[in-house]
């Protein structure tokens, strides 16, 4: 089964639908009406996937999801603020080295890679420490897809009268988040993750009162949500040259999304495709480094064969040649590799993946190394 | 001539060709060798469109062009710089902006809109003011279509031993420059632009001492250009997620170009297409803001008809009904349009575009307007 254009299993860029590629055959003028429609048309969408249209507005930002975050910070984050970071894992220490570069003050709090920041962990930090003004977490840390304690930790933020900034990058439109139940101050993701649109461009909710407060806090012109957002108000135009293919996708992504029946249909299938991988995987003798309880449907990092023979980037490429890229791991400690149960694939997919994977491995001379790592 | 999809005779986005857009219906895996490839070719092919394979690296960012300039001056202006900027229009405006919100020191020499910066100008004010660093130009000042000198100015900037920046958004690709006559630090272009790719990420050729000597100064943590590149250079990958997409579709649109003659061959074709724009539009009594010795083949700023009867809008639609996407003016003294000539456009279509815009006067009952005005 080898294809020209293999399925990516990788937490974004992932594998869209031909539809949605499809509706970058066509030039928008970024002045036209026609454009500003298709914007204000995505941004009620994003905000209606949670609840958000009376509490928040919807910022799109140009760029990759890492602009959206910084942004968010830099915008919301008053000059003298101060950001607690929630950390376990890589997106975590990129929250605390955005506020070191922009210059937040801030402090960190870090748990292993496997263990999920508690509210009681929030709580405590909290009373230490009073100057704290913003809570910064991220929801599911994709550098593992270990799930954190979104709606307990956000209680907790708002118990103490502080803010609360989000990045939900890889759970947003697949993990239900309710901006009625969850009060936070920005939530962050972008077009290529869980709505299956391409990369190119982030987004941002900012609750309405906080965004409307936010001028001038700004440590760059480009990713000032509040002039974005100003601008784009006043004229329903980006206040920079949108990438316009990329908001077309994103919302031909949008109409499938629908389609398919929403947040609970997506989720749905997606934790479908991380049960298919986990027990596909399983039978392989692969184990996946967090505990079911901890595991977002969104991406699964397993422990690599603990054998010296195993190199991942033939293993990558025999697997790729059967048409699935997978994604290398991000652990320092731990030598694993990922695979992404997000994008437009379904159960049979993974099915075929795990079986592209237990190809690979035999042909490696290796059926047996995985069972022995156990 | 009704389209479903108008021809865009806008500055970026513009009208690209089927086979650009083509390039994006397969999802890339960021990590992938081969979509290294293909961002080390662009770097390549961008390099090799200056000659300034050795003096400069590529460093491409995600975003719009805004991003890749405030990218530039943020990482390649140290903080205790000054930089003099050059401004006769919107974009020379932005440039001061993005200095005084990242806390870059600056001033500012500012000429009329269809007046170029000379030379002498800025040696006169170099000679002024030994605290500047750096002098940042607009090389085609797309809100009129202006062409600053920027091979003299460039020389000048030198000879003082200062350091230039050059936005070259909407002239790279069509007007020649050559990295081994003009120095500077950084030029700034973008994917939407004369290559005609879609919009969504810019790039900077950074003079390689500078760049190797600008670490930490940026005030960005996703736009600083050192970061970006060591990280590039040392995995052949982007540091955050990129724009997979856009990238394809500029790797196909410079192929293109070279099929096409490259540099040569494009600026033929788009000073073919603004003399047949000036002369239809003569011919209808249009006149063009800039007097023709100043005038990039790039973009064509003409005064609207003089006439209180006249609203763009109406105009606008009526144009694009007829299958033709105009751009409104950019100044805030006189009424104008703008028309661009840059895109997968040729002479035959900018006649066809004058034919729609005299139909379109005619239908408004004013086919006499424009001449009544001159
Ligand atoms: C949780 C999380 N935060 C931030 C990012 C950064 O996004 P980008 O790579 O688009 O800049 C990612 C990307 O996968 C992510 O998963
Ligand atoms: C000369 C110049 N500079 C900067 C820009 C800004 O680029 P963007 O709108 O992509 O941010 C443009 C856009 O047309 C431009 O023409």
């Amino acid at each position: 089964m080898t294809t020209a254009a293999p399925i990516l299993l990788t937490p974004g860029p992932l594998t869209t639908s031909a539809r949605t590629r499809q509706a970058m055959m066509v030039d928008w003028g970024s002045w036209d009406d026609r454009f500003n429609q298709l914007t204000a048309s995505v941004c009620e969408q994003l905000l209606a996937i949670l609840n958000g249209t009376d509490s928040h507005h919807c910022v799109p930002l140009q760029g990759s999801g890492t602009f959206a975050v910084e942004a968010a910070i830099g915008t919301l984050v008053p000059r003298d603020g101060k950001v607690l970071v929630l950390i376990n894992g890589a997106y975590g220490k990129r929250l605390a080295k955005i506020c070191e570069v922009i210059g937040r003050e801030f402090s960190t709090f870090e748990t292993a890679e496997d263990e999920p920041t508690t509210a009681a962990d929030v709580d405590r930090l909290l009373h230490a420490d009073h100057a704290i003004t913003h809570v910064a977490l991220i929801h599911c840390e994709t550098s593992t897809g270990i799930l954190n304690p979104l709606q307990e930790i956000a209680q907790v933020v708002k118990r103490h009268g502080k803010r609360l900034i989000i990045d939900a990058m890889s759970s947003f439109g697949a993990l239900p988040i309710d901006a009625r139940e969850v009060p936070f101050d920005a939530l962050i993701a972008a077009s290529g993750k869980c709505l299956e649109g391409v990369p190119g461009m982030g987004f941002v909710f900012a609750e309405k009162h906080a965004l409307a407060a936010a001028q001038g806090n700004c440590h760059s012109l480009a990713m000032d949500l509040f002039d974005q957002h100003s601008y784009m108000a006043k004229t329903g135009q980006w206040r920079f040259t949108p990438p316009t293919h990329v908001v077309a996708a994103l919302h031909e992504a949008l109409l499938q999304y629908h389609e398919e029946g929403g947040l609970p249909a997506r989720h749905q299938r997606y934790a479908n495709n991380c049960q298919a991988l986990l027990h596909g995987m399983a039978e392989l003798g692969l184990r996946s480094f967090l505990p079911a309880a901890i595991q977002a449907p969104i991406i699964v990092t397993f422990h690599a064969p603990k054998d010296p023979r195993y190199p991942f980037k033939e293993f990558y490429e025999r697997v790729k040649a059967k048409g699935f890229i997978l994604y290398p791991g991000k652990l320092t400690q731990v030598e694993t590799f990922r695979v992404g149960c997000i994008g437009h694939v379904n159960a049979a997919d993974m099915r075929a993946a795990v079986a592209a994977i237990a190809q690979a491995l035999q042909e490696m001379g290796r059926s047996e190394l995985a069972r022995e790592g156990r």
